[in-house]
């Protein structure tokens, strides 16, 4: 009896610490992950711009952050050095004729050389609007709060830049309070705004794609102001901002050779991959992919070294799919289509343009005509664009691309066409090596 | 002691009783399906074309099989219902005027109902050869054996049809000994050869896709004997099998509108799924989705119900996809996006057959661009038709159907400005209504 009662007590002892350590663990399991695990050391201000004082209390995320300011490496079509584009591919020379891309065009680098970046480029120039700081500074929330969108737009790049001295960082994409994910961008406020939509009350995972809008989106200077706007008020697929550019009468600058008044797509990653595509139907975000959580000991992280997953498949890709190998190949024989079919619409736009630059010589040309072949120069250049622009090779949402690529070409074939019958001899088409 | 020697005896007994039933169990699993828990009741005949005396044997198998017979159903873009296609998309007239196919071309149904509507198309004739019916008829592995498929193919159909009297069916795919999957079709045994292939040597689940290939391919009678030959030997990529008929100067007909040397594909779904797509290089079978496993009580088989995946999305999805409405949901944005791709190209393909032949009608015709006009023509519209007459609106790889219009597109609008270049003028285009 004596034993069985020992029995009895040591049990409860075992079940009472059994049960006391599992409290203990789920506790810290569900503890918000930035907190976890980490004391806040330093208080950080509302609108700090310098991360490595964030990063004295996320040491994980700074480190990893950090790395985008040095990693240099390629993907088979993109990664995180500043190759020439216009080297890899002389036909945009001829496509961003007249206007700065067709003078200097590189692959972005990573978040934190972004102000070294802009400042080097030869696009850059003393007219530039303050507004191409948008999206290169973690300044920029604290200029927008004190000085207004408006008037940081209105600057002069070369005097805003005083006020500038941090590469893209923590500010521009958490609160430094609660380090929730939030919008800072007035610009992408305003967007939504159009769209009847609030960011607050979007989810966390949702919030994991939208902060990448801040910057990685299609855009324009509105008016003399050069106010950053986001052209989605019709929606964000490129029909819906091709329908919205043409109500307003928008060109970023016309095309010396052909006389159409063109578009320059940006960068319109978040437009693309929410048009329907398959990994955002099934629910996954930007950081998901390019910012996986990986592991420091015990302390689990959204990695910050944001790069192509490809350089980081198995932990990228396998955190959803068991067979990266699969995976990567999937996408290796998606860009190559992709590619393919792009070249293709090159090869199409260029034609055009040499066609209705021969049509436009002509003192009989058919001016109708003409300007029906400038305005589907345009159309088709701004779709090839959208896919081009977009840092993916289509891969974000691959039929998405090869469905917009196809309809470039055709516009651009129309526009051949059009330029022949605005010239009214085959003559024309001959003489451009048809 | 004694009591300890009892546990031991009896721990042996109850370990090789779980031994012998482990066994036992292991032994029953990995018995071939088809004859598990099924006792051989009848002896089938080498070349039995009655699938009914099969089906006293495997009358699961059977059972669905003949619902191939009675099945009426529409999917959004195919089904197993009659449906004309003419009706359903008039462009296809003016693509396939001057051939049966701009007469009567109907949306296939079920395996069952083969022989039915073979014989009830207006596009068979006196002159039509017995190679039509190589692909509707479980007595043809009989007479190929007993006549040799040139006999067979040489044959008029209206006499061949006397030796007819079965549907496809089971020794179509299948031994009657082993049960095990087999190539029947010698045209589909010798295409595999000229790559190289012995499908002898093929894994089951390679055989699960193979089979199908039987018909679901595409074809051509060669020579006055009307043998029938798969033009795989330069490969099954489009561009393989437009290299090999540009090769031989094979036609299907000729156009009667654009004068263009014209090839009819047929359905090569085979050619067209095994093109690296997604479920293809993930291991993925026709029989998988088209005839998922499926439950009678104990007895586990695969359903012969032969039919598009979307009628039984649950099941035949569901095998691998946790999620079916997310998948159905992917199926029916990728099938209009191809659609609309679809839809461009083939209006893209009439206007250069208008030009064309706008432009031959004039007696100044430059003919050598109006045989390149033609070319192109023909090169545009085989591309096209290899993804409209492949039986899936492009699911069954939807990146590569997508390359694949984009370049039919791309091709045809360059038909139509060689005839406009052939005319000399751009009157030619105008009075085609461009």
């Amino acid at each position: 009896m004596k034993r069985t009662g020992t029995t009895v007590i040591l049990s409860g002892i075992i079940f009472i610490l059994a049960a006391a350590l599992v409290g203990t663990l789920l506790y810290i399991r569900n503890q918000p992950a930035p907190t976890r695990g980490v004391a806040p050391i330093t208080e950080i201000d509302r609108y700090e711009a310098d991360s490595s004082i964030w990063g004295e209390n996320f040491p994980n995320q700074f480190t990893t952050y950090q790395l985008t300011g040095s990693n240099q490496a390629r993907t088979a079509y993109g990664g995180s050095e500043a190759f020439s584009k216009l080297e890899d591919d002389p036909r945009l020379v001829t496509l961003f004729a007249g206007y700065g891309f067709s003078k200097d065009y590189n692959e972005e680098r990573g978040h934190a050389q972004s102000l070294t970046d802009v400042r080097e480029t030869m696009r850059v120039n003393e007219t530039t609007p303050g507004t191409c700081y948008s999206c290169k500074s973690s300044n920029n929330p604290g200029l927008w709060s004190e000085m207004g969108m408006a008037q940081f737009d209105k600057a002069l790049f070369m005097e805003l830049g005083a006020h500038i001295s941090n590469p893209i960082g923590c500010a521009n994409c958490h609160d430094p309070e609660t380090m929730q994910l939030i919008v800072t961008n007035p610009a992408l406020e305003e967007a939504l705004l159009a769209q009847g939509k609030d960011w607050r009350t979007f989810t966390r995972q949702e919030m994991r794609t939208v902060v990448c809008a801040n910057c990685h989106v299609e855009y324009y200077f509105a008016g003399e102001g050069k106010y950053l706007v986001f052209p989605w008020e019709d929606g964000t697929r490129i029909e819906n901002i091709s329908a919205y550019y043409a109500e307003l009468g928008f060109k970023d600058w016309e095309h010396p050779q052909s006389g159409a008044p063109m578009i320059k797509m940006q960068h319109p990653e978040y437009e693309f991959f929410t048009a329907d595509s398959t990994h955002y139907k099934a629910g996954v975000a930007c950081a998901d992919c390019h910012m996986p959580y990986t592991r420091d000991g015990a302390a689990k992280f959204s990695t910050h070294n944001v790069q192509s997953p490809l350089l980081n498949a198995e932990v990228a890709c396998g955190a959803c799919h068991a067979e990266v190998g699969y995976v990567t190949g999937r996408v290796a024989t998606i860009q190559a289509q992709v590619r393919e079919t792009m070249d293709a619409s090159e090869e199409a736009i260029v034609a055009a343009i040499q066609s209705i630059q021969a049509a436009a010589e002509l003192a009989s040309v058919e001016a109708d005509l003409l300007a029906e072949a400038r305005d589907l120069h345009r159309e088709a250049q701004l779709r090839w664009d959208f896919i081009a622009a977009e840092n993916s090779m289509g891969f974000h949402n691959p039929e998405e691309a090869l469905r917009i690529l196809a309809s470039a070409t055709d516009l651009a074939r129309q526009a051949q066409l059009k330029a022949v019958l605005a010239a009214g001899t085959g003559a024309v088409i001959q003489a451009s090596g048809q």
